[in-house]
Order: C-alpha cells, then structure tokens, then sequence
C-alpha cells in the first residue's frame, strides 16, 4: 500500500489532520509524520490533538511517499519559515505525485512558487495571496487540478477525503 | 494627545501588543482596542495576554484615530478572513495618516491590496506575500515607507516603538 507522508508543525487544525490521516489509515494507507524535528510532538491549535514527527524533513526524500498531505491552521505558515521544509515541498512538488492541501496548506506552496497558473482553493484569509501567486482561487470544496487537489476549510473535509481517497486508488 | 487604534483580534503576538502600548500609554497617548466584536476578550499567542476590544470595527470612523498600530502573529490572518476589518484598513490607509505594522500585519494590507509599489518589512513567513503584492520586501528592523512604519518582529520591537514614538510627536 502507499504511504503518505503528511507534513505538520505546532498549531496545525486539528480536524484536518484528524479526519483525513483516520480516513487514509482505515483505506491500509501509511502514514508519516514529517516536520522541523524528529520526535517532536506538534499541537493541534483547538483541541491540542498531539502528533509525533515520525521524521524530520531535512532527513526525508520525496522518494518515500506516494502522496502528500498538507493541514491547514498555523501550521504552513510556521514550516515556511524554514528553508527544509520549503525545498522539501518544492522538490515533491516536481515528482508530480499527488499533493493534498487543504485551509492554509497554500501558503507553503505560495513560498515555494508553486502555484503560478493553476486552480486552486484555499481558506477565504488567503484568497488575495493565492491570487498574488498567479494562480486561480476557485470556490468549491474541492479543487483537482492535475497534481493538486485542494479544499477550502473543515467544512469541507468529507468531499476532501473522498476526492483524496480516489486519487489514491489510481496510484 | 492623539489617539491611537490598536487593531486586534485572538492569537496576536503578545509583545507586538504590550510594549508598544505601555510604551505609547507612558507617553500620554490614548489607545482604543478594536476588532470584531465590542467588549471581547482577545488572547495573546503565547502568553494569553487579554485585550478588551474597546470598539468594533463596524462602528468606529478613520476620524476616531490619529494613528493606528496592527500587531501580529495569527491576528492580521484572523482579521483578514472579514469584511469589515479589511474596508476599515482601506479607509484608515486613504487619510495618509500613520499605519505602524508589525511581523504579520502586512497580511491584511495585502488582503485591503495597500502594499503595491511600497517598501515594506514583515514576518520572514510572508516575505513572498508581500512581494506577490507589488511592494518590496526590505529586510530591516524599521522601514518608513511615507505614512507606513513596518518592523519584522518581536526582535524588532524597541527600534520599532522609537520610530512609531517619533512619528507619533509630528503630528
């Protein structure tokens, strides 16, 4: 079965990796945590769910995952602030395996410089820097475009999942 | 003495907040708390600082300030995703009167699209926001751009409060 790598720092929203990680162990998928530092519990920002860095990002290749998920809250804000996660993301970016960005996710592919010229979706506080990137910010609960597939919040995370889960099953 | 609006809502950056308001207080200036919603409490990122909004947004005028201060951390981000923070930075911005941002705060100018063609400073997070938006990113503790005074962070924040303080004495 494949693996996803899920990439996650302090002040991620919880249900967003929650719901999404349970949906894709229960389907027999893989999971790693990838973050700053290995071993390293990271915090969910409303419920303080506590995830475990399976693997710090620095130490990773993009060769060890299938697919890529990427929680929204403050999460991607924090981890593009660092370069390794920054170069991680755009070096996965380019295999053209399937990324899974939802809420804030784009911020990191905004610093990546990622997003010229796609569709994409995205929590409504980002509307003006996705659309800054060149990029086009769609409205709908799921945006596919090519390797991306992307939602806008918690509420829409049940189309997310579905639309993840697919996409998984044609790797 | 002036007045200065202070724009804020939960999860700011408690320095960005307390020393630049005892710092403006000792110095005989007023400070109105504004944000969403009159008589809240906001809390600070990491210290749980709380702020009563003294306004809402919705209900003050740009006439009610002399100068308005926007602390960062997840606060600029929080008031960006609304309507009428972002219409209030606009119009507050067209008097020409002092904006002084820190670390994030750029955020919301960039949502209310203030920035382009200014020199700018921020978080290192939103560096390519901020040149998405048109303006140039300098990489300083203080930048003066005409009516805006920019800082990068909590690092920043005496070299900020000096050239706010200065500012502040002009008018």
């Amino acid at each position: 079965m494949a693996t996803i790598g899920v990439l996650i720092d302090d002040m991620f929203e919880d249900v967003e990796y929650t719901s999404p990680v349970e949906a894709f162990k229960k389907a027999g998928y893989k999971i790693i945590n990838i973050g700053l530092k290995e071993g390293k519990p990271v915090k969910g920002k409303k419920k303080g769910t506590l995830v475990k860095i399976d693997n710090a990002v620095k130490n990773v290749s993009v060769n060890d995952f299938d697919a890529l998920l990427i929680p929204g809250g403050c999460s991607p804000d924090h981890l593009r602030s660092y370069k390794e996660p920054v170069d991680f993301v755009k070096d996965y970016f380019n295999t053209g395996k399937p990324l899974f960005a939802i809420c804030h996710a784009p911020q990191i592919l905004i610093t990546a410089q990622l997003i010229e010229g796609r569709r994409i979706t995205g929590w409504r506080s980002i509307i003006q820097d996705i659309k800054n990137a060149g990029a086009e910010f769609v409205n709908q609960p799921v945006v596919e475009d090519d390797n991306i597939i992307s939602s806008r919040g918690p509420q829409d995370i049940p189309l997310f999942i579905k639309a993840c889960l697919k996409r998984l099953e044609s790797i």
